[in-house]
């Protein structure tokens, strides 16, 4: 249907704007450089308003006056608080989120927990776009257990999509857990996690999502759909800030069956009892560990109101709008000069960010960036990522970007660049 | 030799500030309430005036208007840039600390590592007079693998001291790690770490140190005592805020025997190539994890200039003097009040912070803080800790300090407070 009513004119994005219900969330953001075109949303959210103001109050006040007393006039609790904000996001009932660690830190923790509550299974499924961060982490797993588990990961042929049934095939008796990112890193396949999660169970396997690049961008039922755990992180479309913590769930039923296998003092029943004898807190909250980070806890929590306030769907809604009209344009103005697509054509098979590929996508990248005011990122081997942030990212900004894209690459101004990537250090 | 220069009087406590060659240092703090003695800088430090200046550049111009670009610019660095910033108040060399996580989590680490070191060995060494969220932490990697280590803790029989020859009678050819507090938390015993590491060795069993309350105010030579391993918290004496990231320390010739249980993307050789396959990172990087918390890190960064610019040596120096004086004035004013000291008498075996134990200590810490404008902490089941800060806490607020609890004890306004604890939820 989207590309039914778009229009290729520089007028029609306009008329899209004024159509935007989510068009004043962004003055609620940052935007020290109006001449930039900024598409990494997806990987580094901007700051909002808000957030300055927040971190300054967190600082100054509760640092700097209140001092060791504000952990117990709201520090303390801001893991689980914050977890049950995020839940809200994601279709989960509170008491099953904590934000705390990293998304690494965090899928350790599930996936070791996952391996443990299936011990007579030695498979785990998950596949060749995930992020790679999180297959170290499984490789981490299966090492520290004795290598007594077989990683399976299932192909994508064309790098943009798995096919769910080679997926499904996939899952057997033998499998203890499959986990998937919701929405892949580099082509922003977005998985059917209803379906997956229900394969999974067919057979009695545990599901992990990672839901980084979905959470806030993608509307989800983790309760409904009965998934048993998840992780994502909260500096992507929810504004988090650099490295602000990362969230995990564990759906409840399953929370006092198993047990994190760091034993830290925040997930310790009464960690000021101090005693020397560890014992695990009741619920979400024994998957906490050490002392958070609570400058970039609260940070994060400030960012978290304003994707509450718009709302998931209105937000998602605006997403697809955004994309398709990304891919309506990438069609008609940059196919012709080199450019395919590398993401999922269907929008409902897609996230908030689409890839690009050229095979000069590594200089072309680098000229958008130095040249042409455009903050997209590359990831090999030739994809141009272009996250759309509904919340801050207009239809003229899509038009923009790819008009300046298309000068770039017209002009043939990005061969000044060195074809090969640089090692980053 | 303390207690010959002391005088009881409040004239001599500014007579000793006049020649406190730190004193300047405590303009640099943030002071919004002038009449509060704050003596908990052993649990959370001090806000420091330029790192207010500090988060808020990181917040407004490095996310703000910097965006992803900043990571590129400074904060991909930061752990490992932090980590030997961290490392020259440590007496260790370059490239064998990193900032991250936090402390439990590192301690993870390092435990896993150390006890995949000693595959041969059993046993675990520590004191019952560790933090109980690092015996958490060695329980849980016990029962991780399998619960074939046997974790024995060294009896401390006044609560106080641990007997070093009894400590030195538990490490044998059986003992894999020997892993303690280098200053206790609750009565602020010092170990002897040269000599303690040496024992361990002598026997082929690895040390790890938690250098939670000696960072920033002890000095020590990890590199010259051959420490093994290390990690700590950096809000405390280094002021680093709350929750700030801590750190780990891996000795130079270990790291690549070594490696990390979590294998994450900021530990793998390549994090930008995405390959599928991890590869541990050359040195210490390989104990990075997960994407670090930026907002922590850079203001706990902006913290240690102030520790680095006194010297840990000089810092030491009005330490023991602090304390020292605040020990004879307890002595003179408190024990006729019923209290006792729960800290080593002798400073070569003390920390920066003193406990006194009372029976009513529970609710004459409560009183001191809600009518005195006194902030200690609270250490089950007697012991109200002072903490003495040497960068910020001047003699005069010993006098004070000591005067308010005389008075509060003499004038029983503590007796309208609750004898018990209540449970912190």
């Amino acid at each position: 249907m989207d590309k039914l009513i778009f229009e290729p004119g520089r007028e029609f994005a306009r008329q899209l704007d004024t159509q935007d219900s989510l068009a004043s969330f962004r003055k609620a953001f940052v935007f020290p450089e109006p001449g930039l075109i900024y598409l990494d949303g997806n990987s580094l959210g901007r700051l909002p308003q808000r957030t300055a103001q927040r971190v300054q109050t967190a600082v100054e006040r509760e640092w700097g006056q209140g001092l060791i007393r504000s952990w117990n006039a709201g520090w303390f609790q801001a893991p689980l608080r914050v977890g049950d904000r995020i839940a809200r996001l994601l279709g989960a009932g509170p008491g099953q989120i904590v934000a705390s660690d990293s998304t690494s830190v965090n899928l350790f923790k599930l996936v070791m927990a996952a391996l443990a509550m299936r011990p007579g299974r030695d498979r785990i499924i998950s596949d060749v776009l995930n992020f790679p961060s999180d297959l170290y982490i499984l490789q981490g797993c299966t090492d520290l257990l004795g290598n007594r588990h077989h990683l399976h990961l299932v192909p994508a042929a064309d790098g943009i999509e798995v096919d769910p049934q080679a997926l499904y095939d996939a899952i057997d008796q033998h499998t203890a857990l499959v986990t998937l990112s919701h929405v892949t890193f580099k082509s922003g396949f977005l998985y059917d996690m209803a379906a997956v999660t229900e394969q999974a169970h067919q057979v009695g396997a545990l599901v992990l999502w990672d839901l980084s690049h979905s959470a806030g961008a993608v509307p989800m039922e983790l309760d409904r759909w009965g998934v048993d755990l998840a992780v994502g992180c909260t500096y992507k479309y929810l504004n988090g800030g650099p490295g602000a913590p990362a969230f995990l769930y564990v759906r409840r039923d399953l929370q006092e069956e198993t047990r994190c296998p760091i034993w830290g003092w925040f997930g310790q029943r009464s960690p000021f009892d101090f005693d020397l004898g560890y014992e695990p807190a009741e619920g979400i909250a024994r998957y906490l560990v050490g002392t958070p980070p609570i400058l970039s806890l609260l940070a994060m929590e400030s960012a978290l109101e304003l994707v509450l306030e718009a709302g998931v769907e209105r937000i998602r809604q605006k997403s697809v709008l955004l994309t398709s009209y990304l891919v309506y344009l990438a069609d008609r103005v940059l196919a012709p000069l080199g450019f395919a697509l590398g993401s999922p054509r269907d929008p409902a098979r897609r996230g908030s960010h689409v890839s690009i590929r050229h095979a000069d996508g590594y200089r072309i990248n680098r000229a958008l960036i130095e040249e042409m005011e455009v903050l997209p990122d590359f990831r090999e081997p030739d994809n141009i990522r272009l996250g759309l942030a509904p919340l801050y990212t207009s239809f003229a900004d899509v038009w923009e970007a790819i008009d300046r894209i298309r000068r770039l690459v017209e002009e043939e101004r990005y061969r000044r660049y060195p074809a090969q990537r640089l090692q980053v250090t």
